[in-house]
């Protein structure tokens, strides 16, 4: 409780989320925030990203056509942009306010969906590649994505079984063994729901799309289901993640830890930036 | 003039097009009729696909995973219920309005688009197959698409640039030499759309998903630009497909003729089956 205040009172002032926002992230697992990065801040984040998508980085992955880039990772440890960008008081703010602590970055990446090459993200959970790869103990993380391109229902948009992060992990079976976290980036993951529990889980809860405006920003617990189809129209949907943790759920060490660029060890806790992204 | 006069007549009485259907139809290229086969029907309609579906016959086609059906053709030359279903009144009125003559069969299939397996048609127009391929001289055709299944946002609608069939024959490269008539059948078409052109299309007119309940008809001109993305539900988003032509428009004889699963070569004109789909 200590914790909490004293973030508040930090932040004041800041557009961390109103009530309503907060309550929907809790009962639907997320919320989209409209329009929190103006254009000329975005059209920075933009430039950068194409810079990174050129750059050849371990952390950059291609789609199964073997020339298409479907995602860029590590992004704030490449990127001084990017590392303001996760410091900016209103994403650090929301992410305090929400995992009620300090935090700092996971993960970080860009997932490309190219207009008609973009590809399928089969359903899943983030949480449970966390806890059995990296050895995260509680889900106590979130992730923040800006839309870099709005996000129809046309451009494969994340879609959500909203509410389902309140059923926990949904146990799967691993995919495939051995030390394969490659297989964790592409279209075949290796901790997807099966289909029974897909249907059973959709039958009750529905489905919805997380569509909305370049620049707004979409908040999502790490237990909930999503997923994302092809992209068929002639629009890109890049979309920016950044998943903070709290300083208090750094993973337990583990004998095969992932690559830097897709889990940091750097525990720290983040400072806001409070200069502008492009000072 | 003569022609449309008797048909009217002929299936006075029956639910064809209302003026407002037959006026979407024209300048949107699609309109959906919902309801129109009833819940008894549907289900011997479902049936006689599964049975389509089980049996090994040339039209059959996989998708690329090499096990699931992604398509039956030639439904109507092997099923007398499927080709009772081309000659219902409320089918075969509607094709002799919009066609303004007597009407064939000119290709009958079921599309399969399963759950969570069912993939991409890219953008496409279907009458630049039938002229290239088949030696059909005018887009003087109608496909009616019947709902097996709801047409949801998530599984895998067909997309439509409305009023693209306006813009008659988008001139495409053909993909692939040779007599490759499968390869239409299959997620990699012969003559796709550039990324650019459908960019300038939809730019102008958008892009909208055929939505519906099971049950309902789906009419569209084989000029229309669509396509469809993969199925992202658990639930199976099936579609039966009737192409009629006119019987003044029967393809001319060409070198190659693709399968007579694929082109009916019977263009002799369907009559009325006025005792009901069970009978």
């Amino acid at each position: 409780m200590q914790i909490t205040r004293v973030i508040t009172e930090r932040l004041s002032g800041e557009n961390m989320l109103t009530d309503s926002q907060f309550a929907t992230y809790h009962t639907e697992g997320f919320v989209v925030v409209p329009d929190v990065i103006p254009p000329a801040d975005l059209a920075l984040v933009r430039d950068d990203v194409e810079t990174l998508f050129a750059l050849d980085h371990p952390g950059r992955m291609l789609e199964t056509d073997g020339t298409t880039v479907r995602g860029v990772h590590g992004c704030h440890q490449v990127s001084s942009l990017f590392d303001r960008l996760t410091r900016l008081p209103r994403l650090l703010g929301a992410a305090e306010q929400v995992l009620e602590s300090k935090v700092y970055v996971y993960q970080s990446k860009v997932n490309a969906k190219l207009a008609l090459r973009g590809d399928v993200w089969p359903w899943h959970q983030d949480y449970i590649f966390w806890e059995r790869e990296d050895g995260m103990r509680t889900p106590r993380a979130m992730n923040i994505a800006l839309f870099l391109d709005d996000a129809t229902d046309f451009n494969g948009p994340l879609l959500f079984l909203p509410g389902s992060h309140l059923l926990g992990t949904v146990r799967t079976e691993r995919r495939s063994a051995g030390d394969d976290w490659a297989a964790n980036l592409k279209a075949d993951l290796n901790y997807q729901l099966s289909p029974r529990q897909l249907a059973s889980v959709a039958a009750d809860l529905g489905i919805r799309a997380a569509t909305g405006t370049a620049g707004s920003l979409l908040l999502f617990d790490p237990r909930l289901i999503h997923g994302s189809g092809t992209n068929m129209s002639p629009q890109d949907r890049r979309l920016l993640l950044i998943t903070y943790n709290s300083v208090d759920n750094a993973p337990v060490p583990v004998p095969n830890p992932r690559p830097e660029f897709l889990v940091s060890t750097d525990s720290t806790a983040l400072t806001a930036w409070e200069a502008g992204l492009g000072a």
